[in-house]
């Protein structure tokens, strides 16, 4: 029986990777994931047996890896940021046949929240919400509701997949909704690619985000009450100024 | 004119640490933080000059790492998990004066929703919200808000800072809150000293929660509507296989 590590890699740069998620890749014989994840650690690391599969076939994806394994080789799935933030982490502890099953390790990775974060300067300070804007697993109406009730509790918010080609307007369809709480002028942030070629950021209004072109690479940050720029940079401050 | 990094190590082991943050550390001529994190990575990087303030003292601390780049020298200022979640970036940021300013560069870390949900198994597949119950620099009652507005959101709920020796109560009060709301039998999970010596976790519903012993070094998650316990793992379902 081998062993399956699920590892996130962070947000694409080998410098943004933990120490434990670059072992388990090196020591791994076969490496499994998505073909862009794969894509973004395949020259790192040579002499593997590399398996991708397209984007919407999760499924699959964690079978083979732990077929792979359950045969007895090392074998690291991989996931952009972390592993068990909208990763796969879940779904292989749920496919893992307790009868013949091999050893899983979640390995976690920096998330969008995080990489994200540290791109656009501190929003982050306080307390906040992750919410993905893709209904391919989750009503548009759960989403709809979670992002009122961040708005309405003064968290700043996190939108994972802001958009994709499948649904092009679901940004703007989540600041109408947001405006209704929360007024035009509200400071935000756009991180694109972040640690990938094109990493880029944005400072705007939530007025602004409604009509801003973000896609399904890009990681979009709404401020809470206390939100500020400081010159290029998103702070949110945490009071100790204050005090 | 030095160089400030504002640098997330992760958990505490040296292996969930970045290489980023590594490169930082062991590029710095001074290190400076609160004295348990600045004791964390003391004897990894010999040879630099640390300085350590208690753990209240936020502001000194920081205005001591600015001085120290601005006097010429490479400064690291290590914060616990990431540097932006509840960390030291925000405010060093605010402090930076832009007549005689240091670069400076905010390394992300893993914070504990990544760290402890890789432990717990892999609760946040899923929209959440992290919130921390210290009041000292927010009222109660925003907390007590925003509890109940994750809790109705259907968001699991990831709790930095459930108690600390000022105030014990703070879970079991956040615990009342939360089961107006939700269910006694509601799945929680608890990680302990993360990376760090004395690391477990622990699996309870959310009536038992309510008086469990959780310290400061504890994170703790409270299950969405569809999480679920599978073998010693908290996981939330996130729909792959319904499909």
């Amino acid at each position: 029986m081998g062993k399956l590590y699920v590892v996130g890699i962070g947000p694409g740069s080998y410098e943004d990777m933990t120490l434990r998620a670059d072992r388990a890749l090196a020591s791994a014989d076969v490496i499994v994931g998505y073909s862009v994840y794969v894509d973004l650690v395949r020259d790192r690391y040579p002499g593997k047996t590399f398996l991708t599969t397209p984007m919407t076939r999760e499924t699959d994806r964690c079978r083979m890896a732990l077929d792979r394994a359950v045969g007895g080789e090392t074998v690291a799935l991989v996931c952009s940021g972390d592993s068990g933030i909208y990763g796969m982490a879940g779904l292989v502890l749920q496919l893992r046949g307790e009868a013949e099953a091999p050893e899983v390790e979640i390995v976690p990775g920096l998330t969008a929240a995080c990489s994200g974060g540290a791109l656009l300067g501190a929003p982050l300070t306080h307390d906040f919400a992750v919410i993905s804007l893709s209904d391919r697993l989750t009503p548009w109406e759960t989403i709809e509701r979670r992002l009122e009730a961040a708005a309405v509790a003064d968290l700043t918010i996190v939108l994972y997949n802001p958009a994709s080609r499948g649904r092009p307007d679901h940004l703007r369809r989540a600041c109408e909704i947001l405006l209704r709480h929360l007024p035009e002028d509200r400071i935000c942030g756009i991180a694109r690619q972040i640690g990938r070629e094109g990493q880029g950021k944005e400072l705007l209004t939530l007025g602004e985000l409604r009509s801003a072109d973000a896609d399904m690479f890009c990681t979009v940050f709404i401020g809470n009450s206390s939100a500020l720029r400081l010159g290029e940079n998103l702070v949110t401050p945490r009071g100790y100024l204050d005090v």
